[in-house]
């Protein structure tokens, strides 16, 4: 019996979804799938008419509305509280790097979008994007090197990985030149079953849901 | 004797320091409060020296490092519990449009610089900046009409509302066409006694702080 739903676009582009999609399914709630196939900016008449944000991912669950990646990490933290660090410095240091990613990083995301589907390595590497990919890397390897790996707080893929998953994706795609630790944390996050289970079913998404402006991008 | 320290830029512009700021004051923590003149783009090189990702406010406290204004909010929430909302469904609320605050709103940011200093009632009415405020109208009262006012939340000021501050901030500098719903909130945020402390504080510093580039802006 479903306590809610979440609301989310297409797989194989929402990066966004990805993380939102992440949290509930390390949290456990019983919600239902809902996918909004995802027209050009992505911000839908369909999903105006459901998020208060219009955005995905959009989470009910249990009378509660919750949207931006952020407020559902905390939701879903309150549900399974292990998602973030136990320990009151690292909870804060995990909190700072999730929201980090939550407000920044605009130019990797306008130069290198998420398409699970593609390789364009070599492309997109704007100067803006790649002072946001040195950013990305120094974060990682602080935490990496903190906490020991293979997840950036330590043992357990949590809340903060799921906020850094479609970087993951999006470095995986664009292939940007990055460390041998940057590296070894991809290829953790993308053998994570959570996350090769969304590869998975955003491969199995119908032919009609591709996006010309995302599978033939103008190559920089 | 100070458990830390609490770094921040220029009073007069430095609307993220304001957030930061009235969370740190509103748990109580007793910290160093440390400002950093803004030059021009804000992330100056002393900034940078400090905080992680080169902005302000940045928190360190009991051995804990915190940036990120949303990152900062759950540190003094879990200090102070009830700066969040006590039931469920109104915290997801809040940590939603909080959230939506942290990440969105770009255009109004842009258009609508803080300064507490001017009134430049009229000008910086771009259309996206026009569509920014209002989904901030739409947020603000879907709040009040929900939970009752003045604040966001209900009757006290919380973590929401030091989250719109600058942006109530923007709106009694800059003067957009608001509802009287909006423009009561807006009152009742700047007779807080802390952001009156915050403007007073703001009044006070040295004339060797003013910028040119937000005294004189270009006003469209």
């Amino acid at each position: 019996m479903a306590e809610g739903r979440l609301v989310i676009g297409t797989k194989r582009y929402s990066s966004w979804s990805l993380r939102g999609w992440l949290m509930v399914q390390l949290a456990g709630l019983a919600v239902e799938e809902q996918v909004i196939v995802l027209a050009g900016g992505g911000n839908t008449q369909a999903i105006r008419a459901i998020s208060p944000n219009g955005l995905v991912p959009y989470l009910e669950h249990r009378g509660a509305r919750i949207w931006e990646s952020l407020a559902i990490a905390e939701y879903c933290a309150e549900i399974r509280p292990g998602l973030w660090p136990q320990e009151p410095a690292a909870r804060a240091h995990a909190r700072s790097i999730a929201a980090e990613m939550h407000a920044g990083f605009r130019a990797l995301r306008m130069a290198m979008p998420m398409n699970l589907g593609r390789d364009f390595a070599g492309h997109g590497r704007t100067p803006e994007c790649l002072a946001d990919i040195a950013r990305i890397e120094a974060i990682w390897a602080e935490a990496l090197g903190q906490y020991g790996g293979p997840f950036l707080m330590g043992g357990d893929f949590g809340l903060v990985d799921a906020m850094y998953a479609p970087v993951v994706a999006r470095f995986l795609t664009w292939k940007p030149a990055i460390s041998p630790n940057a590296q070894a944390y991809c290829d953790a996050v993308r053998a994570h079953p959570l996350v090769d289970r969304w590869y998975r079913e955003a491969a199995a998404e119908p032919a009609e849901w591709l996006l010309p402006k995302y599978e033939n991008p103008v190559l920089g």
